[in-house]
């Protein structure tokens, strides 16, 4: 059996990811919440672990957070998912956007946090975040020339998408003014069936996670 | 032939990363630095590819920048390294906190960074940061113990040995207080070949690289 631990489906963009990477695996999963609407529940759990970081998915044996990590072991144990690109030089193009996704953009994650539910139309980017997302589009398109789309690295959605499907949301609640070719790209990612299971979670939500002390 | 792309070897703690993994690979390749101190060689480099990384590895037919990336394509080429450990849940654990590592700990990076030559004895570490440092040595002490040592998934070296490595070059430098466990295994990373050599190199390094403009 396999649980993956989860916070927010409206505001937390590293659950997302690691939610859709089970589901793109086809792993059979339980989801759990941090009770993060219960202050005592959520310093307890935080006690047993420092720094308990969501998601974070126990299988078997296996415990792991941390979005990469659990690409890494699925695309593993599910080789047919096509989670990382068979070929050698295309995978290597996943992992390092992948990678940079996970470690950069801090400008775009504080000024246009995940809000699923939210649209804030004519939104007014300042020049820091629009640093990153002019670098985001420049990977979308590189990518999506270099392997032939519809996904980023062809014809199968993988991690890179995954990681890159939280500002697929970002771009549409804050009206991010993309081109032709990104919009399309956008919209896919934000049509995938999977995508639009978790959009319907955000909806159902109680509000008080609104509350919500995580990093985005 | 492999080219690796790097930058400051007293500054650059993700240049260390990544050329301890093609060090520890055991690959042989030729060093390239960016031009940071010719401000218009280094512009056209960036136009060359806006947002250039470094670390950044040329291999045959693989470009991949980001150093968890260039770990993963290394581990699969040179499995006999050890980059990543053998057993599945080993191997989940230490993807996991080389995540941790690779997206997190930012009030460390900022207020204590890398700088190999420096040294500051009693340095004081406000509250955010040590919270970061309290994580690690959490994340060590666990992984020495769990796995028996003498690093931090046993008895070799991996993945994220080397995404720690800079912690214990910044431990060193900021004169952080450790426990005798923690403090062993700083000093022994500290000791290896390749740590000796890049230090070896730091110390080689015209000082005008003081003026570099790159994230640490
Ligand atoms: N880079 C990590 C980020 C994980 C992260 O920052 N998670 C946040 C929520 S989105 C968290 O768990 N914060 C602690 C908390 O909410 O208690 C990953 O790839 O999983
Ligand atoms: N998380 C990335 C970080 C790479 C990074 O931030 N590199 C900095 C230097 S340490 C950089 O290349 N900055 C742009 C520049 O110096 O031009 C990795 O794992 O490689």
């Amino acid at each position: 059996m396999a649980t993956l631990t989860i916070s927010s489906k409206n505001y937390s963009s590293w659950s997302l990811r690691g939610w859709l990477l089970c589901k793109m695996a086809g792993l059979a999963f339980d989801e759990e919440r941090v009770p993060v609407d219960d202050p005592d529940a959520k310093a307890e759990l935080l006690l047993l672990s420092p720094s308990f970081l969501v998601p974070r998915l126990v299988l078997d044996d296996i415990t792991v957070w941390d979005t990469l990590a659990i690409g890494s072991v699925l695309a593993e144990i599910f080789p047919e998912a096509g989670l990382l690109p068979a070929d050698r030089a295309v995978r290597a193009h996943c992992l390092s956007i992948s990678g940079e996704m996970h470690s950069g953009f801090a400008n775009l994650r504080s000024a246009l946090p995940m809000n699923i539910k939210a649209r804030y139309p004519g939104f007014k980017v300042w020049a820091g975040a629009q640093a990153d997302i002019d670098r985001i589009l420049h990977i979308w398109r590189g990518s999506l020339t270099a392997h032939g789309g519809p996904f980023l690295m062809g014809a199968r959605p993988c991690l890179a998408d995954v990681m890159y499907a939280p500002v697929c949301s970002r771009f549409t609640t804050y009206d991010v003014p993309l081109d032709a070719k990104t919009a399309a790209y956008r919209d896919r990612i934000m049509a995938l069936p999977a995508m639009q299971e978790w959009i319907a979670g955000a909806f159902d939500e109680p509000e008080e996670l609104e509350e919500l002390d995580v990093e985005f």
